[in-house]
């Protein structure tokens, strides 16, 4: 009935840790980045190269690819908004796909990029083909796939046009954002059955934020209508500091256990995910939004074999 | 393809209150019931009958009784687990339906209730019987329906055995509950397509804990089975102080932002949801598990519009 094996990417290195106050030295991003794929993370999203003054978390983009470990087996990818953002992150010689991102409304399309939604398209495209020229993949996201913050209801047939035109640039997947975390997975089945009709057999990825509290049950959703990757971030690190209550990314944790334990795979280890959420602790100075790091896994551990009320 | 509308029991007053140390004065817990009562809830579970020294917390389950609403049009469930038990909820007057509850294992079973497992399928059935020699209804909950503290995993034979063994004493709906809150959106499709086939018209209800993050997922999952019934918490109370990092029952807010949004009426108000959860946190002292409550509904609220990250 469902898939055997779902594709996560692991987004910590760049979307969880890109909205938090706490400034995270250049080599504890290498050693979240070396702990992910120790833990059999296989693509990682390691930065974004944007204006360091608009987002200082991101500033030091070209000293963490410098780190990265070199293997053969793990693809890194690297955000960009613009043709400047695209050199820069293939100047670096590390980044091995693009990550391209319109928006699907004009009003956080201006916000965030200063140009329109078709604008934000057009630079997308114009990413992907950049990256293809220099021997690169690309990949593409619509960001506010499913609402805005500022223009409230998103059309299904936007988005759907949108990934019909960022088809034709030819990206390894196309990506729905729930940017704000206003998704249901209603919405979720119908908005990735009708893009899978517009975009052949490019995979189709998901991004969920889970703020308010239905990430899980959009990612299993987006995994019955046919989605075949899935962002998460380690610990559900992520949030807004400018929308209180904003929720991270869905935690990488969570998401392993809910599959890994649905019987499909997800070649990550759900132990060492844990130790790694026990290691970000205390280098963001808070607890982190996963469940799972806290529950641990099934069959529950002998020290939590407690008396449990019923019910 | 989804039902049009959820049927949603709210157990803040039980479920949520039993495991909370701090203990709630009885006029507060009736504030608490006649808030959610003002919410749009037609059914609540507003305590339990058993032994006060081993549930402190539900003491005043009398006292509760006593200060309840009167109206016709709201179904009061006082969960009870023995003879005792339901004498003392019918000697009220007040209880509509009592709710039985039989575990799936029997180390879970024994340690709960001091019976084996089929010695509690078999007190659940007397209480249905008492429930209906005087008049009343009763429901009856399995519990560790998804998984056992203490046994690890639980066959959903040994489930669908318990459900068709209940059928016989003619309970209003037959409950899967996941008490330790291990289960995934595969296992409740399976289990409550296995249980539907032999309990014929006797509607299914669903308890879920979201201890693993995964509560909303298979409150979607069990809808697309056919459960028609739900149990929420407000503000997604609950928690065992035995197992730390376990989380509540599923949000209510959270539960009702997801259907509603998916255009499954709940007859919940989300904004009076959300007010009972800023009501309740001083008297918890502590902020809730509900993301709704933190985050608002969407659309977005004017407060929230700040710039939000992409993606």
């Amino acid at each position: 009935m469902y898939t055997k094996s779902v594709e996560i990417v692991e987004v910590a290195p760049r979307d969880g840790l890109q909205n938090e106050k706490v400034q995270v030295p250049t080599d504890m991003k290498l050693d979240l980045i070396n702990r992910a794929i120790d833990a059999g993370a296989r693509r990682v999203e390691v930065t974004s190269f944007v204006n360091p003054k608009a987002v200082p978390q991101m500033a030091d983009a070209e000293a963490v690819c410098a780190g990265l470990p070199e293997r053969g087996d793990v693809t890194y990818i690297g955000l960009v908004m613009n043709q400047r953002g695209a050199d820069r992150a293939l100047a670096t010689g590390r980044i091995d796909q693009l990550g391209a991102v319109c928006v699907a409304t004009d009003t956080f399309a201006m916000r965030n990029q200063g140009q329109t939604s078709d604008g934000s398209v057009e630079a997308a495209k114009a990413i992907i083909e950049t990256a293809k020229a220099a021997g690169k993949t690309a990949q593409a996201t619509i960001a506010a796939s499913f609402g805005c913050p500022f223009e409230g209801e998103v059309q299904d047939a936007r988005v759907i046009a949108m990934a019909a035109a960022l088809v034709e640039a030819g990206p390894v997947e196309i990506a729905l954002a729930d940017t704000i975390g206003v998704g249901n997975p209603a919405h979720v089945t119908r908005l990735v059955e009708g893009v899978k009709e517009v975009v052949g057999d490019i995979p189709i990825r998901m991004h969920f934020h889970n703020t308010r509290g239905t990430g899980l049950a959009n990612v299993w959703a987006a995994i019955e209508a046919g989605a075949s990757t899935i962002d998460a971030s380690i610990g559900g690190l992520g949030g807004c500091p400018f929308a209180p209550g904003a929720a991270g990314n869905v935690a990488t944790e969570d998401v392993v256990y809910m599959l890994e334990r649905a019987g499909i795979d997800t070649g990550l280890d759900l132990t060492k995910l844990i130790e790694t959420n026990a290691w970000l602790v205390p280098i963001m100075g808070k607890e982190l939004p996963a469940m799972v790091a806290k529950s641990g896994g099934f069959p529950i551990a002998q020290s939590q074999e407690e008396e449990e009320e019923l019910a």
